[in-house]
This record gives structure tokens, C-alpha cells and sequence, in this order.
């Protein structure tokens, strides 16, 4: 049983940063969860730094204490975890660091452990489908971001930050039929950017609609999409609004506030969730350490619904 | 034809910064708008730096792209801009730099091609009214503000930041019968500071009532005031909270989202907008680049009126 | 008759930076407030340099005017008040600043002056409420908030930033019954972190709950406990969001805007406040200088309420 | 007698920022010396902001002891002085802002007092230079600065922060024939950048051949020039390499180090020295502080020379 | 003739912002040299973010001004040069981006014309040696950088930005015989990350030996190794000391001066140099800017080699 | 044998962060060095937040690799170490911070390991040499720094980081005899505080003569004074210049280079070194990350010399 170090013998600030000051271990036994990096920011298209996201969550994350009271959960009381440390990705090498976040995760699949993944750009997240797909065949997309990803190429180039989820849907990896977009925002190349992903067969909610909404509606067209399938959730941290999220690669202005994110992964609970990603945090624009702050929550609340489910709470 | 740089062929990041990657002519042939930067900053009471506003609004422009979703039109695809660089002010002398103001507008507005202003600090929406009023006459301003620039001297200094539309109310630059203010918070001199703007004429909406009304309702009141007059839209990056803009010379805390902030620019579709300022972005102060990623954005949506106006879609 | 110095003569910017351009005296004749400063940050968990918050909430506070529009009141119409200076705080040790600060408050308190303090971390308050005690019998805590402050102890430690509200209640300070706290989030260590405050007789309005019931409404439950009490406010800066303060020492996502920030304190008009502080403003963190900005608005608004009370306008 | 502020009784970050810690009082009774601010920055050709420097040196100076041991002498064994605040200067007004210089200064110099004048801009020693030689006639100029500022005008602008000295020579307010200008460099528009101060009479040491020469020489050739006369010593910041003072408006590389420019004002010992200013601290690129720390000791060195001439050790 | 905008005109601050404000165009015609951007950072070992490298760079040349009195000359005298744009890279795809070098550089190197090339990461010379190769043959090597950039691979990876010039060997790009390398120190993997760049041809002045001989004899050794050989010139900005260049990748502390830095090129008038590259300038780290100011330097010491050269006075 | 994770496997910024990427165990077997934080900063007079000077420090030597070419020797050839992360200080509690440290190094010394102490604030070095003292008897203190740190308390408080060195000497834990101070600079409160340390016992080379006597000869007096003692070496970041590390909290100007930190501790080879601490990185105020750089190769320095002990080439 893996669990953070106590905070009352040593104070939060001191040691090895690991995520939550958990044990920094590469185990897959007697575990439920496991926080690892990806970081890898070769494939994106404008600022870069991803690469320092999951250091820049450790560090903040020690703050984080197990009790989570808006869901009524002592996390360490229904699971273990531990920070497994990074995957050994290759800098400017997409294809061979694909091969190894595939191996990477696959100790941790095949024990049906739930990874929170801290990339990295969110190019990361096809090679994690791709191991996802091994294992539990296609998946159930819930993707907050403000932007769709589903860009066919840059350059000529078809592995890049904006494009793994058309690679994914082209790959057979995503069940788009219970798949959601929600966020979208910000100028566009033109119409068929909002449509392309629809097109796809992604359910797309605008941040414009999101706003009308509120959460608890949106909440609920997500939990009517993904209802009963296997889902992978994607939460790219530029789906907040940069006031909130500075530190991130591409900022959309005009969108939610932490609160509101916050319930957004809170209202996942009782969805089927086989594992989450939180990617594009970037520490160089990262003033304050707001957009850390909130990635730590953010991560808190993913691994919260880990231990609803343990606790048998859906 | 004038337009942005293919992105498909070169990087957003790459190359000389103009604004939105359109090219840097100085040409009023074949153009609809035009983005000009007024570096002047001689003019404020706190905080100094605006002359680096274009610049940085420049620098961050460049991730836009053409279509506009919430508006759904394509920049390109009604109308052609270019970046016409930045009016020659005399820094530490507003009366040489009003004249280049006016001088500088002049062969513009002769053609009736909407410019996109971008300050600067507010003392240029004087020079700017001017040039105006030459070609107009009269206009109604929109402001949208949290201070009404409308003291009447500082130190005896009538020419100021803050002073700029009480001088325009005396030079008969602006129609005042159907201008509004928007945004006025902030601890003030006195109870004149909220009555002066409506002994000038202006209609005040101060922020308490525009955070009672909503931003439905405030559009309701600027289309009901401007309705048919031809407007003038200013447009202070300070009227936006100070967590959504930080990169200001006055920021008063209490102010409006970044969301809503678009939505009154995209509201003010249907008024009979001649032409736009954005002022006081100041990037010494601007972590994280928000400021400069809300200004961006904010332009965006001016040219997307301009759009909307060509596209015939009023 | 003690007043800000006059801005039409010099610029808000220059001179040596006292609270609101204050006189910086230390009297206690004349004067119906007085603003000082507690730099005492030795009993800090995370985050430290809270030392510097009263010299970083000067700088800024030089833009403050005396009409507070949202009261309708011009301060100094109704009262008198100074820069009282600082606190001869001791580093590093807490039982003698605590000495120093119940001596420091006692000239003002023994008068009746209101004090507006601006810390230093929050394990001061408890040397504030200690001088109040002593001076007026147990006070009814109005407390803004993210976190309880009512641990027992850290490592053993029993005064630190985290349990000057349980130690207040221990000794008797604190007319528990008439108080409340408002704004807690967060991971937390258990379920007791929640019912420990009520445990010691607080009523507590979690951030959940507050997001739910709307500013007006939690005004009213203050309002309804704290009424005829003579009360104590007590405002830790990381009640707000981090997007608006991130100048603090342990921030926590989710919080409220510097709108409902400021709608907070104006509502507590008509309560009988005795005295307040704003505490854990750390600028080493606040990039762009917004959590100075905020809690110069805040300092503003508890200035604005004595102001009322002096009026007779309860 | 006026002196720091008691260290020992109150830490040094604490209470309201004067420079040292002197008392804030603008008297020319029984000082010496006085250090007073002139916030001005409105003549200048590139960065602004300087506006802040007094402010900005203020906050660091509370570090500063008494007691010098490089040149071993406790200034305030053998001299008084105050923080005399900040002169009223009209920010964009210059003309009335030399005016204020002029009348602010009067007083002191009246009295023989020193001044410690801290930037603002150099245009301002324009203006201080006017009160001196109402004074004391022409003065000798000694100038450390990696400009000449001896430019004419810039665009038609004659006052501005590049011609100071140009106008003080017409103005016959310098003694040329026993001036001195040490560390230009940088780019420039031509061989007359060079010659021109020479030209005007003023002995010029490039910053080449001050790395030629080394600290001793170069004190060698300032003392021949400068011996006998009324001297003034002029410092602008962007002297010191901008590794050393990274905060200032107009950086030029290739400059010296921090260690010697405190030597060159310690080896000014020995001069009749009626008055100094250190100009050009701009805040808003002073990351880490660095640049306040060597203002601030740079000024402690101005002091010393104070006492060193009022203790009779010349 | 191209040359700057004229400054007596406009202010430097203003306008588009092109490299020492020179025209944006993309001519081969009447040019001598020509600033060109390759904004490529993807095969970086460590932090990322030179992509800005030319954007940052540009920012702050603006400032330089036309004559250079170290060297008495006054650049456009003799030569005329333009703002090239940026090379069209690929980012993630270094073998595209190498032939998009290759491509963009031929019309410049046909025509003789000097390029003054912006990083971008050091890998980039690969592909610039490359152009060079197909031009004029072999070119001996300057080469200023506290790493030889000669490993072999990163995780078996042969492209990146630590291996271009064991790449340049191999490929026969690089005449060894009259290479050097100057600065190389901070720790190693072992001794043969010394002996290697021997090994492979190259004269290697480690950085302890650099500080030992001093600038002048450092020179010497230059010129007696690359005297008479058509040279290429390579400055990597963590040549010199991380207090004088914080903006970088990968710092090596115990560098030289900013001073030492400008006389390494300066000295090497004399030589017979076909091109110039200044790379791995990244401004996320840039505090102050005076990473940018001391790029903007050498970038203008370098075109003073090609105006000394056209002026024949070598 | 313990060393650091392979480079060429994974790279260097992934992973958890530990200093030099060494294993994270808390064992004293088959380790002849171990790297320890010591987060305790509660015992400052101005600037805090060295709490985090561990973790910044490990956060960028994730760079070091292990030939150290300077002194020819590949570290790990000769020893092993481990990161063996944080002493549980209690903050706010510095005499049961002692005992901490105290039982913490306890198992280190008696297997005399060299332990390479990362502070946290001077005051630890207090608690470290009780340790040594228990082992070894009093030690020889080869200490660079720019204060003396032998003052006899603040406001009355005797355990402050001022204060470490003076209670050394009255608990008998330093061989003062053989115990050399070097650095000393600034401001000071009086003379005494240059003869004080004198007094003391200590030879002491203000940074002055530092200057004037150059590396060789510094050293040249260290080792003549150590030479045969057993040595700890205290080296305060703050001994280096500023524009070095701006990342300290009392900043002295007037200090050495990089390159000149380097060389005294590489030149201490040949004593007979137990232990070092490496105090007052403040990471709060290090733009750049320039302070960490130079702490890290400090460290690396260090556990060089202690592998050249190992390799008996002494």
C-alpha cells in the first residue's frame, strides 16, 4: 500500500519532489493508480516547454493533502498509487517515443492500473490510445481543450500536437460514437474546423455553447455520450482559460474558470474510466504558478474518481 | 488582395511579426482595414511603457487565425488588411504627435478603410477623434473603460491620459447624445468623477450595473444609444479584469472575463462602426503573455466586424 | 485631520509609497483608522515571504482615491487616518511578536481607532485578537478564507499560519458564536478539517457552497450570525482565486473573482466592526502585481466601511 | 542630527521605505546631505519607466549599514542627512519639470547641503544642473555613462534624455575644461558621436580604451581633469555592464563590472564634489534586483564621499 | 542600397520589428549581407524555446545604430543588407528542415552575399555547413561555444543539436585543418568529450585555458589556425557566461565577459569569412533582456567584419 | 556503488528530480558522498525562501555529468553517492531544527561520509558543525561569503543566520586557529564588524584584498591556514557577485565571477575536506535560473574534491 509521505513528520516543501510526495517507484504491484510523465514536446507548433510540465506539477503537487471533500473521499483509504517517474521518450523522435509510451504503459494496462499521464504536448496522447487500444480495444473519448486536435497535418507533417486524434480515429483506437469535444474556441482556419471533427463522428460542444450551457448541462451530455463505455479522458490544460492556465503552449482567451474545471472532472464520476491525461503545461509562461496550482488540482480530482471507483462509488 | 502569410507553408512562430501575418504595406489600395500601431506613451499618470504595446500585440498575433466561429465568417474570404506599422509620434510632445496622428490617418480614412488602432496610451484617441471628425464629423463613441477619461487637467496639464474625450466633447469631436461609457469602477476623486461624463452628454454605465445587467442587456443599452449614429469604438484594455489583463498602466480590479470581453466587441455587430482603438497594453508587466493573447483576441473580433460590415451581414 | 497627500499637486507615483499616500505618523490623536503593518512570516507551512506584503500593498496602494463609488462615500469626508508604519515584528520568533503586536495595537484599541492591518502571514492574527480581547472581551470572527486555520498543530508546533483560530478559541478570544468562515477548499488531510471549525462552534461555508449560494446569499448568513456582535474581520488574500492573487503562500484553485472579492467586504456594512487584517499577500509570487492591485482594493473597501460607520450610515 | 532608522530594534525590511531608512522629512535644518527622488521619464528614446527608479532604489537601500569599510568611515560620525522625498515633477511636461528641479534644489543648495539626486531620466540633470549654477556658476561635469548625451535633438525635439549635456554647455552651466565622460560605447550614428563631446570640450574616455587603462588610470586621468574645480558627478546606470544593471532604458553591453564602478566613485575622494545623481534605474527589467542593489550601494559610495569631505579626510 | 530606417525620423521603438530595422525583403539584389532567421529548436537535449531566438533578437537590435566605433566604421558606408525573414522550417522534421536551409541559403551563398544567421538551435549548422559546402567547398571553422557539439548521438539519435559538427566532419563539410573551438568546459561525460574534437581535427581552447591566455593570445591562435582558409563563423550564445546570456538552452557557468565576448569577434577582422551564425538564444529564460542585447551585439560586430571587408580594410 | 541514472537512456530533464540525478535512498552503505537539503530558512533578516534552495538547486543539476575536466577526474570512477534527500527541519523552530540536523548527519559522519549540504539559510551550518563536532572534534572553517556572519544577535535573538559562526566559536565546535574567512563586503553596521571576527580567532580577507591578491594567492593564504586541520567548508552563494546569483537574500554587489567561484573551491584540493555546506540559494529571486546554475557547479566542484580524496591524488 503506497500512499503520500506523511506531511506531519516532514514539512510539504522538503525532499524529492514526486507527484503528492508519493514513493517515486516503478512498481505495478499493490497499486491502483500510477502518475507518470511524458515529456516530450517535440510535435507542437508554437511555444515549447512541455517537456518541464510533469517537474512543474510535481513540484506544486506536494501541497496536495488526500482528502477530497467534495466528494467526500480519503483517496488512501479506498487506493495506492504511486509516481512511477517519466517514460523515457526520445526529444525530436515522435515515432520512437510512440514505441515507448506504448511499452511504457503496457506493465500498467495489462494490471489494469489507472495512469494519470502528465505530458508533454498533446501530440502524447495518440501513442497512449495506441496502448489503450491493445488493451481494452477503442475507446471513449472525453476531451476538454480548446481545440479539436483533428487537424490533418502541419507542413506536410502528420504527427504534431494538432493532429493525434484524427491519427487516433484513422488508427480505429477512439469509440467516437461515444466520444465528446468540449471547449473548442478561438479563430479557425475556417468552418470545416468546427465541422471536420464532427465529421469524424465526435460529439463537439463550442465553448460558445458551453458557456450558454453551464456546467451541469454540459456534464450531462457528456455522461449521456460516454455512458457505458470504456473511456479515456484527455484534459489539456489550455481548455481553461489562460488567467487561470498561463502556462501552456497555445492560449485561447474566453474560456472556463478553474472552478469550473474542476467541476468538469468532478462530474465524471460515474463514468467507466480506464485512464486520463492532462498535457500542454508549460512552465516558462507559467507566472505565479497558477497553471500549476491548478494542473496539481486537476490531477487530484482525476485520481479522486480512481478512488470513487475502488471505494465502489459510481 | 491582402492577407495573412500562409501558415500551412511556413510556422506561425516564424519570420518578421507583423500583425496576424498580414503584410507590412503601407498601401491604401485595395484594403478594407487597417492595423496601425500609435507607440505613444508620454501621456500617463502611473505606470509607463505603452509604446510597446503594438509590438507586443504584434508578437502574440500572429497564432490568429481567419475564421471566426462565433461570428461565422472568414476575415479573407469579404474583405483585405494589411499591418500598416506605426504613425511616427514624437515621444515626451502630444501636440507634434497629434498632428502625425491626424496626418497619419488622414489617407485612410479618405478611403474609408476602417483602421484598427493600437495604443499607445489613451491620451491617442484625441489625434485619432480629430482625424475623424475631419472626415466624418462627429462621431458616437463606444467605450468600453474603467476609468471615463474625462478629468480636465492633471497639474494643470490638460492633455493627459485621462483627459482625452472631455477634450473631444470641447473640440465637438464626438456626438455625444449617442456615445456610452462602459466599465467605470475604482476607488474615484469624488462623486463629479461619476457625474462629469453625463453632465458631458455620455451615457455611464459603471461596472457595479453592468455586473447587475449582464452583457445582453449592456449591448441592448450601447446598440439602443449608438443605433445609427457613426461610431467610433474605443476599446481600453483596462475596462477587462486585471487577472485577464495585467499588462496595463491603471488596472482596477472587479472588471469583467476575458469571455465577456468578446462578447461586447462581437455584440456592437450591426452598429455602424468607422473605426476601432485598442490602448494601454503594457507588456512589461504582461507574465505570461495574457494580456497580449486578450488584445489579440480583442482585435480579431474588430476585423471580424469589418468582415461582417463588407460581407454585407449587418 | 489626516488625509491622503493631494494628486493634483504630485503625481501618485512619487514620494516615499505609504498606504494611500497616507502621512506615515504614528499617532493616535485625530485619527479614526490607522493602517500598519505586522511583517511576520516565520509560521509559514509552504511559501515564504509574507514579510514583504505591507511594503508590496504600499507600492501599489498609491493609486487609491478616496470616493468609493459602489458606497457612495468620500472617506475622508467622514474620517481621519494614517500610515501607522509597521510592527517592530521579531523574525523567527512568534511569542515575542506576539508581545509586540498586542503593545503595538493597544495605543489604537485603547482610543477606539480601527486598525486596518496588513500582514504577514495569518498566525498573526491570533496576537490581533489577543489585543482585541483585551480591549473589548471576545470578538465575533468574520473570516474570508480557503483554509480553517484551526489545525491543531505542525510537527508539533502549535502556533503556525495554520491554527491561530484554534488557538484564538482556546484562550477565549473569539466569540465563536456569532462567527463564521467562508471560502474553504481544497485537498484536505480528512472529513475533520471540515467539521473541526464547526466542532470548535464556527459556522463554516465551504467554497462549494459558497459557488452555490451566490454572494448575496452567504452576506446574508454573516450578516444573520454575526449581527450585534462586535466583530473582527479577518481576510486571507488566498480566498480568492489564484488567477486574481497569486501572491500568496498557499494557493487554492476554485476560489471567487476580486468582483465577488470586493462585494464580500462592502457587504458587511452595518456589521459592528471593531477592526480587520489582510494577510498572506507574499510578493515574490504576484507577477503583474495583481494580488497587490487586490488587496489594495480590499484594504480600500475596509477603510470605505469604517468611513460609513463614522457616517452614522449602518 | 538625522540618521537610519535603529536596525536593532526593528528589522530592516519593515516600516515604510526610505532610502536607508532615513527619516522622510524635507527639512535644511542640520544635514548634510539629502538623497531626494525626480521621478521623471518622459524624455526618453526607447524603454520607459524610470519614473519608478527612486521608488524602486528606496525599497533596496534598507539594507544599507553605516559603516563603509572601504574607505573605513561611519558616515553618520562626521554627517546628517534625510530622505527628502521626491521633487514634484509634471510627468510630459518638461520645461515645468526643470522649473521644479530648479526651485526643489534651491533650497538645499542654498545651504551647501549635498544632494543624492535619484532618477528619473538624464534629461533631468539638465535641470539640476541649472540649479546649480545659480549657485555655484558652472560646475564640472563628471560622467559615467555608456552615452555621451550630447546628442541635439531627436526629431526636432531638443530636451530629451540624450542631450542634457549639449544643452548644458550652451547654456554655460558646465565647466567643460575641467569635464570628463567616461564609458561610452555601442553602436552609434557616427564618427561625430565620438568627436562631438569633444568637440564641446569635454576629455572622453571610450569604454575600449577604459578597459585598456583599468580602474587606477582612469581615476588618474578624472582627478588631473577634474582637481580644484566645483565638481559635479553625474552616474547613469547603464554604465555598469547590463549583467550588473540589467534594469535600465538604453543597455550597452561590453561594460564594466559591479566591483568597478563602486571603485570609481570611491576614487573620487578627493574632489570638491558639491552633488551627484544616479540615473536611469528602470524597475520593470530589474529582474532579481540586482540593478536596486547596485544603485543602492552606489549611492551609499555618493554618501560616504559626503562624509569623507565633512570628516576633513580629503 | 538597403540600410536601416532612418531613427531621426521615426523612433527606434517603433514599427515592425525587423533586425536593426532593416528592410524586409526577400531580395538577392544589391545586397552584401542579409539577417536571416531559423527558428528550429526541436533537437535541443534540454530546455527548449530558441524558435524565438531570431523574433527576441529582432526586438532588440532595433537599437543598433550604423556605426561601429571600435572598428571606425560606419557599416552602411560600404555595404547594404536586408531583414531576409526566417527559413521556412519544419518543426519536429530536422531532415526537411535541413533541405529547406539548404534551399533558402543558395541564392544568398551564389551570390556571395554574407548571411548572418539567427538561431534556432545548434543543430541548424548542419544543414547551413551544408549550403556552404555545395558553394564554396570545405570551410574552416570558428567556432565559440562552452560545448564542441561533436558527441555522436543522443539516445541514438544522430541529428541533434549536440552532434552537427561530428556530423560536418563526417560529411566533409568542415576543412578540420583550420578549425577551432574556443570555450568548452562545465562537466563532461569523460575525458574523451575533451579529446574527441581533437580527435576529429580540430584545435580545441577549453575554457580554463581560454581564461589562463586572455583575449589576445586567444586571438592569435584564431588567426594562425584559420588564417587563409575560407571561414565559417559559429557563436553559440552559452559561450559566454550565463550572467551575460541567462537566455539559453544549456548554461555552463564560468564563461567570459559580455566585453571578452565582443573583442573574440571583433579580432577576428583579418580573416577571410563567408558566413556568420549566432545561435541558441531563447528568450523564455532572457530575464531583462540582456541575453538580446548582447546577441544584438555580436550580430553587429559581425556585420562590421562585412563591412571592413567590403571596405578592404582587412 | 551508487551513480547517476543513465543520460543516454533517458533524458536528463525527465524524471523525478534529484541532484544529479543520483538515486533518492536514504543508506549509508557503499557511499562515500551523499547530497542532503537542509530547507530551513526561518533565522533570516530580510529576503526568505531558501527553504526552496534544495529543490531549485537539484531541479537544474539534472545537467551535471560526471568528468570533471578541470581536475581530470571522472567522479564516479573513484566514489559513489546517493541524493539522500531532506533533513525533516521544523520550521519556525530552530533549536529543534538543530537536533534534526544533528541526528540526521550523525549515521553520514560515523561512517564518515562527506556530506554535501544543500541550505536552507546560514543558521543550519550551526547545527551541522555540532554535528561534526560530536565526530571529529572542532573543525577548521574554510568559508566564503560576503558577510562574516560572527554578529551576536538580532533584536535580541541569538540563532540567527548573522549569528552561526560567533556561536561556533563559543561552543567550541571551530578550530579557529586554522580558520579562514574570505569575501567580506558592503555596507556594515561599524569597523567592529570587520575586527570582530578577528577577534574571534578568524583570519578573514575582505573581498577588497580578495581583488587586489587575485585567485592564487587567496588560495595560497587558505591553504597555508588549513593545511593539516580537518576542514568544513561553508560556502554562502552569496559570496559570488549578484549579476551571478541575484538568487540569494542579501545581495551584496562588488563580488567575484562564476569563473573566480569555481576556481577557490577547485583550488581547496590538497585539505582535508569532512564536509560542505552550500547556503542562501534563494530561488525566488533567480531570473534565469543563473544561481542555480552556479550552485549546482559549485556542488559538482565539491564532490570533486572529494573524489579526488578517494583517488588519493591529493
Amino acid at each position: 500500500m503506497y500512499k503520500p509521505k506523511d506531511s506531519s513528520t516532514s514539512p510539504r516543501f522538503s525532499g524529492v519532489r514526486t507527484f503528492m510526495r508519493l514513493p517515486n517507484i516503478k512498481t505495478t504491484e499493490d497499486i491502483d493508480f500510477a502518475v507518470l510523465g511524458v515529456p516530450f514536446d517535440t510535435a507542437v507548433s508554437n511555444r515549447t516547454g512541455a517537456r518541464y510540465g510533469p517537474a512543474h506539477i510535481r513540484d506544486f503537487s506536494v501541497l496536495l493533502r488526500p482528502y477530497n471533500a467534495s466528494q467526500d473521499i480519503n483517496i488512501f483509504d479506498h487506493c495506492s498509487g504511486v509516481d512511477y517517474g517519466d517514460i523515457d521518450i526520445i526529444p525530436g523522435n515522435i515515432h520512437r517515443t510512440y514505441e515507448r509510451i506504448q511499452e511504457g504503459l503496457k506493465p500498467l494496462l495489462d494490471k489494469e492500473i489507472r495512469p494519470i499521464i502528465l505530458g508533454g504536448d498533446h501530440s502524447t496522447s495518440l501513442g497512449t490510445l495506441r496502448a489503450f487500444k491493445e488493451k481494452y480495444g477503442p475507446v471513449a473519448l472525453v476531451h476538454f481543450d480548446s481545440h479539436s486536435d483533428t487537424w490533418d497535418n502541419y507542413f506536410g507533417e502528420k504527427y504534431m500536437h494538432g493532429t493525434p486524434f484524427r491519427r487516433a480515429v484513422e488508427e480505429g483506437l477512439i469509440d467516437v460514437d461515444h466520444s465528446i469535444q468540449v471547449g473548442l474556441r478561438g479563430p479557425l482556419y475556417g468552418p470545416e474546423d468546427v465541422t471536420d471533427p464532427r465529421d469524424l463522428g465526435f460529439e463537439t460542444i463550442l465553448m460558445d455553447e458551453v458557456h450558454e450551457l453551464g456546467v451541469e448541462n454540459v456534464l450531462k451530455r457528456i455522461h449521456k455520450r460516454a455512458a457505458g463505455a470504456p473511456v479515456f479522458v484527455s484534459f489539456d490544460i489550455d481548455f481553461v482559460d489562460p488567467a487561470y492556465a498561463p502556462g501552456t503552449g497555445t492560449p485561447e482567451v474566453g474560456g472556463p474558470t478553474s472552478h469550473e474545471a474542476l467541476q468538469y472532472v468532478r462530474g465524471l464520476k460515474g463514468l467507466n474510466i480506464l485512464g486520463f491525461d492532462l498535457v500542454e503545461v508549460l512552465p516558462a509562461y507559467d507566472n505565479g504558478d497558477v497553471t500549476a496550482a491548478l494542473a496539481s488540482a486537476v490531477a487530484f480530482e482525476m485520481i479522486s474518481l480512481v478512488a470513487l471507483e475502488k471505494a465502489g462509488r459510481l
